[in-house]
Order: structure tokens, then sequence, then C-alpha cells
């Protein structure tokens, strides 16, 4: 078996990360990994949603959006239609988990965080890069809050990060590119924190299905290629 | 440790499902399982979408809805609040790709089987009862196209079904009510086929984090629930 | 002449009402008539519309819906298509103003009532067999609001109710089904209280037009009907 | 019992009809009673709804606006608010009957008219004097339309119009203004043909109820008053 | 050289104003020029945007629309059609921009006023005659305000008015008629203020480009026809 | 007088122009001017708007939008909020015409390219900067069509370019960033093709008025900022 840019079956595609990329957002990069590229902003507001007003804590959300020309075709910006938002809502919903799952709301205090994934170049993984690249403009977010005497303590726990797994032809893959994602039997999608606790989990068959074995072996992918992740991570933020 | 209702930690509340509870759909049913309960059409119409004119097979979606007040407070009706209805996007999505994960869009032919799960009252597992009863639905939808000669076999090829399995506490509980599932640590939607194949596997941290031991538990609790399901769904539809 | 369901041109359909069909709403029923199905909620909230604050009285309003295979062929859900809510709007404000006509809204105190009409599945007589069952879910909410102590006296001052009288071919026929509805050259709703007074009514010529003569006989026809469905209301509520 | 504008009970406000208002239109005309003024056009296009292809005959419709400074206070202009239009969308309902009442689509051959008609002033009965305006307008198209030689005959078999009565304190009045129809007890549409034969009836009781003999006092009253517009409709129109 | 109206150059169409056209309104106008015909409304509310709401000072905004029958081809009303408004959008903030550099904003005081522009039938122009026919309505708003002992002096500190001018062959044209808009070559709408200081100009090249020369030309023909367009607005309000 | 980056009153800030910026699009740029970074890509698609069917020429458009974060504070994204969008909508406007003013539509043949403008910061002079940036777009573009022995020359006639003028305290100011700009008394943007025609000048008062002296000093500073640009975009385009 070969992959279409000949990678090994659990390699990753090479991860850049900038930081402070977009001037005013209190976090914010760019993450790269093959032609999958994304913008992220994390921006604090000084207020939260009305269901959680006067409860001293406060609430990390995502939104995840796509320019016209990202794909291969161009697609029509979103005004108004919700049939195709599905997917978008989809994700970022996924994102916003992710991120509340290591998020301290106590300690953010009665703000809101909001977390724009911007994808302006997508080939495959684009859900996983944005928690990635999220984590890491929530991480400078959290800091410049407490270096603003704004938090006591950074509201971020510990970092998150998520990778996809697939399955082709019995091949488990790791980190699958846009033309091996559409002809994958199934798509998995894994969120861990650092500290190596699952968030999420996700595994779709399509047309296919797939039994416990390859289950335990796309989570163990998984598992092996965040901690390469986790480091790259941990690099670009200069923490150890 | 002992539940609400006073079940066993593996134990599913009763499941009922009437079918044909709709005059003028090819396939229908009321499912109840609990204070859940969500009507069920299957529609079948002679088109495609546009990418799919030609190309001489067919396509299963669905749509998932609930009425204003399945819940606890009455919830306004869905006009154009696209922030609303990124839930039941997320669920629509998840009940169409587990039906054409045991459809044969070629057998079904140049047709659209639209599914709609509408809540009634809602009581926690309201997507998985969805998946449970659309199967029901669609086998009917799928054997009246065989009986009135439109199709030549039935272009569903198994049964599916799905369930939802939580963790509170430590302990790991089969098919949560409200309740437990606005409580719970972890939650996971696990969709199988009638033959055993997992098709879709959900599961979300919420607060927590969960391991790899956990995970097995879970979709051991999920396995064996599903075996009752699928004998429900067979009793009903008088297949053996 | 010869009704398709072989009634008597002065027959009702069968009515059944099936009260608390729903767990949460304060008042709620299922009413059958021939293959026409709704559901109904009221739900009691303790705010007014901006416009009535404070000025010590309440509100009742109504929505009414269809799922998408009530009828025949799939409708699509309404997602912010206005032109193909026309219809639902005009029949929501039609059984808005019947409840409100007979609702003593001084006495329902600074509350919304919003009663939910969805029909899940039509055959004719949609909108007036919503006014007969909302006037039961609405009377079981007054009666919730009185026995919690909420209310000194129920807000209904009486019931209300409507039936459908058509005109085909010079015969005067009452509650009208959806194959005679369609094709019929005059239609008329009619909403009355249990006293006898007039409160709505609304006759539509189809292609013909209609005499005095005619009216006076269709709205003899309704009086007549409306005596039976205030005898069923009585009969399901358990009054007198 | 005095009349704020010192009107009989029975007395209609002038009607002032000016046709040929807009210069583009193939009818079209300002209709002003009392403060009411409204702009009407029939607009032709050589095509027909979906649902009417290929089917040899035409389709006659209505749009209903009105400007946001027609009214004492400011309205928003209709942006998508769903809510704030179900009133138009009732009316334009209605018009659009009324005038296929008396249309031969037959005759129309494979065209639209789309009647609009916009509120520029309101003081009441902004619904009839639609109609009644609409009338001319529809007529002066069909004029047209034999004229061009693009339809053998007229496709309007006759005229149409209509009057609101309303009932307050007993008394019976006839063509209410803004100020009687607000605090009326009982409100009235009646939109009659030419020959005298009934199209719509609607009554609504606010507050109070209604009973036979009110009704057809009220329906004398309305028959009465139509004479007398249907002779201003062909007056100006040159129809005797 | 020959106009399709056989103007000279250099010549306006006569301009017609009609105040306080519609009854409820604080300022209003008819105005008509050529075949373009607007009402104009003034709208006076008290509250401000939340962004300027505590500081002491007022808003003054415009709203344009078109009745679907002002054009040569009927157009479909507004409903959420984003793609349609855009030129709609574009000259109601030309119009709000225009009025605003002649208001006084303080001395409107916390007030929000509301020019709504609605061209009933469109022949060019109908921008500039927009902002010609605003600046009377306002006037009279202003005036109502200090009579009404509401504002101690007028919040409009002078006139404001503008015309369009258009290059066809090379020739500069004034005041275009939709005939000669839509042939033109360059296409420019000038606002000045009563006392000759230039608002804003807005040059828009349609295939061809246009040098220094022409652009002097032009806004020298502007000026001269500004001059007569203040003599009408002035003797219209009566002022000198 | 100082500007705030110490620039002098003529000086443009640096541009940098990043070709083939975007892997799919047919031709594409990140145009970097101080903290404005605008992706521009050119998209050609094998179609025409319905009004141009048939007609052997082909259209350029344009649309802008501006990523959340853009800006100091974050914006909501446009989910049908038409009044958020009207900024966006006269800005695309002018994009479109500045590049079809510079575009043999014949030459294109029956195809669309379609210009996204997307704003992942902003720091003044967007607009602007977008129709620099879009001609270097679109001439990569228009030479891959000829590449590809699709077209038989370039659409493209020349190139075009355009700069913002601003007047602070009298001063003529070349090329504001955002502070100038929300500061200054006049705002003028300017659009130019290369060889000197004007296609777009529109000059805006913020609360003073300007003069024809003030307007040809400001038109003389356009001029000469724009033939650096030029120089600017052909250097990058490798073209003389």
């Amino acid at each position: 078996m070969k992959r279409i840019d000949s990678r090994a079956a659990h390699e990753l595609r090479d991860i850049s990360i900038t930081r402070d990329y977009i001037p005013h957002a209190e976090g914010s990069c760019l993450i790269e990994t093959g032609d999958t590229r994304i913008i992220i902003t994390a921006s604090v507001e000084d207020r939260v949603p009305p269901w959680l007003e006067g409860r001293g804590k406060g609430w990390v959300t995502a939104e995840y959006g796509m320019l016209p020309r990202a794909t291969q075709n161009r697609n029509r910006r979103p005004v108004n239609s919700s049939q195709q938002n599905g997917r978008a809502m989809e994700i970022q919903r996924l994102i916003g988990r992710s991120l509340r799952a290591v998020s301290d709301l106590k300690a953010l205090g009665e703000r809101t965080v909001t977390v724009d994934c911007d994808v302006i170049s997508a080939d495959g993984g684009t859900r996983v890069a944005s928690i990635t690249g999220a984590a890491v403009a929530l991480y400078d977010a959290s800091r410049m809050l407490v270096n603003d005497g704004l938090t006591e303590r950074s509201f971020m726990r510990e970092l998150v990060a998520a990778v996809s797994i697939g399955v082709k032809d019995s091949d488990v893959l790791t980190d699958l590119c846009y033309v091996e994602d559409s002809s994958a039997d199934v798509d998995m999608n894994i969120v861990m924190t650092e500290s190596g606790g699952l968030i999420e989990i996700q595994g779709t068959a399509e047309g296919a299905t797939f039994d416990r074995e390859t289950l335990n072996e796309m989570i163990d992918s998984a598992e092996s290629a965040l901690h390469s992740i986790f480091a790259k991570q941990k690099a670009v933020l200069g923490i150890d």
C-alpha cells in the first residue's frame, strides 16, 4: 500500500503553527498541515451568554467557517442557507466542546472567549487541525488575561489536540488528506488531552462497517500521533 | 448506586414501536421509550439530488425536528434561527449516515427516501431512538417498493439500531433518560448493524475525560443492549 | 348524492380526543377526526409580550404547524420560506382569535398561554379541529392554574369549537374531508362559543359564488354540528 | 350615536380612483377613501407558476404591502420578519382569491397577472379598498390584452368589490375608519361580484360575539354599500 | 446631439414637490421629476440607536425602497434577498450621509429621524431626487420640532440637494432620464449644500474611462443645476 | 502635522503582494499594506448569470467579506443580518465595477470570474487594497485561461488599482490607516486604470464639506500614488 503523498501509514503531515498571526486578537495563529491552512483567533469579551449571567463563570465557544475558494470548486458564501451550514455547525460544536473540556470556566470569570477557525485552504483534517490550533490560540489568550492581571491563573488546565485516523482497504492510516478522506471506509476523529484523557471520539463507517479490533488499532494510532502533536504545540508555545 | 427510575445499570427502558402510524407515508412508526416519543415517516420520491442524477442510484436522507413542547419548557419553532438548529442538524446527519450504511443505493434506483423523525415528547435518547425507529419505517418502505414491483429486491441490506451509554460517577449506565443524561460525565451513542458491525461511535466527555478501559466497557454494554433492540425490531416487523 | 365515506350530508366524522397526551404541557390532547390527527399543547409562561407588560393581563396565542408527511406528498420543512407559511399564519391567527374570544385575559394575569397545534396527519378540516382540540387543552391548562393556586378562577369563560361546511353541486355538506374540500364550490369555517355566539365566520367561494339562502343553510348546518361537538368536548373534560 | 367623522351609520366615505397612476403597469390606479390611500398595479407576465405550466391557463395573484409610515407610528420594513408579515399574507391571499373569482383563467392564457396593492396611507379598510381598486387595475390590464390582440376576450368576467361592516355598541356601521375599527366589537369584510354573488365573507368578533340577526343586518348593509361602489367603479372605467 | 426628451444638454427636467403628502409623518413630500416619482416621509422617534445612547445627541438615517412595478418590468418584493438589496443599501447609505452632513445632531437631541424614500415610479435619478426631496421633508420635520417646543432651534443647518450628470459620446448631460442613464459612458452623482460645499461626489465609468477635464466639466454642470434646485426647494418651503 | 506612523503626507504604506497564495484558485494573492491584509482569489466557472446566457460573453463579479476578528473588536459572522452587510455590498459592487472596467467580456467567453476579497486583518483602506490585489489575481486567472488554450487572448485589457486620499485639518493625506480614516474630514477613493483613465471617484465629507480646490489636490495626490502602485503590481506580475 502506498499513500498519495508517500507518507508511511502512521506518519503525520508536517505541522506549522505561526502564533500571533492576527494583530488585534487576544490569541491567534495560522496552522498549516499539508495544504490545509486555518486562521484561528481567540477573542475575549467581558460578557457571558444570558443563561450564564451572574453565576461567576465564563464560557468558551467556537465558530468555524471556510472561505469560498478554500476547496477545489468555489462554494457560495453562507447567506442564510441552513442546509449548507449543517457541516459547519457540527464542527464548531465539536471544537467548542473540546476546548471547554480543558477550560476552568470559574477561573475565566464572567467572560466569553470565542474561537474563530476560518479555513483558507482545505485538504482534509480541517476539524482536527482547528482543535489543535485553537488550543494554541486559547493558550495565548489565557496567558494574556493572566499577564494583564485580569485572571489569577490561566483558565486553561492543559492542552488539547485532535487527529484523524482512517481505514482504507483494511489499512489504518493516520492524518488523512482530502483525497484519502474522500475514499476511506472509516473516518475517525479523536480529541485527547495532553494528560491522555479521551474527550471525544467520533468514528463513522462509510459504506463498510468496522469491528472492535480495528477500533482499537485506530485509537492506538491516534494516541501515538497525538504525542507528536502535543510536542509540537509545546515547542511553539515555548512550554515544556 | 440507584437509577432515578429504579432500572439496573444495564437495563433498557421498555420500547414500543407502532407501525403504519401515519396514513400517507410509505413507511412510518411511533417509537416510544420512557417518555421519549417520536413519529417517524419514510417518504419515497421519484427523484434524486442534482449531484446524483443519471447515476442509476438513489439517496436516503433524514430530517429531525422537535415539537415546541416536547421538552420541559417550550422552545420556539425554528424560524430561521440557525443557532438553534445546530443540534438538529448534527442529529439528522447522524441518522442519515446510519441509514445509508445499511442501504443498497443501487437497489433503490433513482429514488430519494426522506426519513422524518419528529420528537413529540423528549426524555433523553431521542437521536438513538430515532435511528432504531427509522430502521423500522425504512424497512416497511423498502418492502412496499418490492411489493409494488418498483424494485427487484429490498434496498435495505440489514437492520440498524442505536443506543446511548453514559458514565456517571464511574458507573456505566445503559439508555440514559433526560435527568441522567444532563448530569452524565460521558455520553456515548453507538450505532450498529444487525450483523454486529459498528457504523458510528460518538463519545463525548462533559467536564471529565474517559480512558480506554471505560471506553471498552461502554461498547460492551452497548452491544449487549443492541441485541435486545434488534430482537424488538424483528418482532415488530414479523421477521426472524 | 353520495359522500366519499358514505356519510349523510350533515353527518360529522367521529371525533376522538385524548387528553394529557404530552407529558410536560400544562394542557394537551390528541384530536382525531377521520384521518386528520393533531397534537395540541397549551404552554403557560410567566411573561407577556412587550406591548402588554405592566397592564395586569395576559395573552393567549396559537401556532400551527404540519409535519412534513402529514399530507399525501411530503412537504419541505418551513425553513424561512415566508411564501409557504402564508397558509399557516392565516390559520394560527384564526385559532388565536378564537381562543381569546373565550378567555378572560385579566383572570389569566400576566401570563402567556401558547397553544401549539401540530398536524401529524391531514385529511381536511385541520383548522377547525385545531380550534376544537385547543379548547380542551386550554381548559385543562386553566384548571391547572386554578388548582395550583396561581389564578383565582378559570380564565376560560366558556368552550369554543369550530366546524367546516361546504357546498358541492348545490349540496350543503358538513365536515369536509380532504377529497371533498379540494373540489368544493364554497368552503366555510364557523367558530362558535358554547353559548351559541358567533366568533368567526369565514366563507370562500372557489370558482362559483354563493347567495344569501345558501349562506343561511350553511350556518344552520354548522350550528347543528357544533352542538354535537360541544357535547363531545364536555364528555371528554368531564363537565356538563 | 354619532360617528367620528359625522357620517350616517350606513354612509360610505368618498371614494376617489385615479386610473393609470403608474406609467409602466398594464393597469394601475390610486384609490383614496378617507385617509386610506393605496397604489395598485396590475403586471402581466408571459409565464405561469411551475404547477400550472402547459395547462393552457393563467394565474392571477396579489401582493399587499404598506410603506413604513403609512400608519400613525412608523413600522419597520419587512426584512425577513415572518411574524410581522402574517397580517399581510392573510390579506394578499384574500385579494388574490377575490380577483380569481371573477377571472376566466383560460381566457387569460398562459400568463400571470400580479396585482400589487401598496398602502401609502392607512386609515382603516385597506384590504377592502385594495380589492375595489384592484378590480379597476385588473380591468384595465384585461382591456390592454384585448387591445393588443393578445387575448380574444377580456379574462375578467365581471367586476368585484368589497366593503367592511362593523358592530359597535349594537350599531351596525358601514366602512369603518381606523379609529372605529380599533374599537369595534365585530369586524366583517364582504367581497361580492357585480352580479350580486358572494365571494368571501369574513366576520370576526373581538371580545364580544354576534348573533344571526346581526349577521344578516351586516350583510344587508354591505350589499347596499356595494351597489354604490360598483357604480363608482363603472363610472371611473367608463362602462355602464 | 439631441436628447430623447428634447432637453438642452444642461437642462433639468421639471421638478414638482408636494409637501405634507402623507398624513401621519412629521415631514413628508411627493417629489416628481419626469416619470420619476418618490414618496418621502421623515419620522421622528424619541430614541437613538444603542451605540448613541446617553450622549445627548440624535441620529438621522434613511431607507430607500421601490415598489415592485416602479420599473419597466416588475421586480420581486425584497423578502430576504440580500443580493437584490445591494443597490438599495448603497443608495440609502448615501442619502443618510447627505442628510447628516447638514444636520446638527446635538440640536436634534436624543431623537432619531428616519427618512423613508419609496420610489413609486422610476425614470432615472431616483437617488438624487430622493436627496432633494428628503431635504424638504426633513426641513418640515425640523420645523415641527421647533414649533412643538421640543428643540430650541432647527437641527437642520442648511439645505442639501443632489443632481446626476452623465457623459455620452463626449457630451456632458445634466439630469439623465432612464434611457440616457442606461447607455451613458460615465454616471456621476453630486451632493452639495446650499452654501456650495461638496458633500459627496460619486463618478463611475461604464465601459469607458474619463479624464480630469471631463470631470471638471461635469462638476461645473452640477453646480449650475443645483442652484436651480435649491431655488425650487426654497420656493416650495416658503423660505428665501 | 505628523502622521501616526510617521509617514509623509503623500507617502504610501509598504505594499506586499504574494501571488498564488491559495492552491486551488485560478488566480490568488495575499495583499498586505500596514496591518491591512486581504486574501484574494479569482475563481473561473463555465457558466454565466441567467440574464447573460447565450450572448457570447462572460461576467466578472466580486464578493467582499471580513473575518470576525479582522477588527479591533470581534464582529458577528453575517448570518442573514442585512443591516450589517450594507457596507460589504457597497464595497463588493465597487470592486466588481472596477474589474469589469478593464475586462473584455467578449474575450472571456461564456464564463464567470468571481473574485473573493476576504479581509483577515483590517487597518484602513480595505476596499482600495482589495481592488489593487484583485487586479493581480484576475491577471493570473486571465493568463491561465490563455495558457490552457481556453481563451485566445487575455480578457484583461490593462491593470487597475485604487488608493484612498483623505483630508484632515486641511491636510491632504495619502493612504489613510484606520486611525486616520476614522477622524478624517473627507474620505475619497479613486480607481484608475494603468493608462491613467478614471474609473471611479468617490469622495465623502464627514461633518465638514470640501471645495473644488481640495478636490483637485486630492486627485493629484491619488494619481501620483497610483503610479507607484501600478509599478508594484507589474513588478510582482513580472510584466513591464
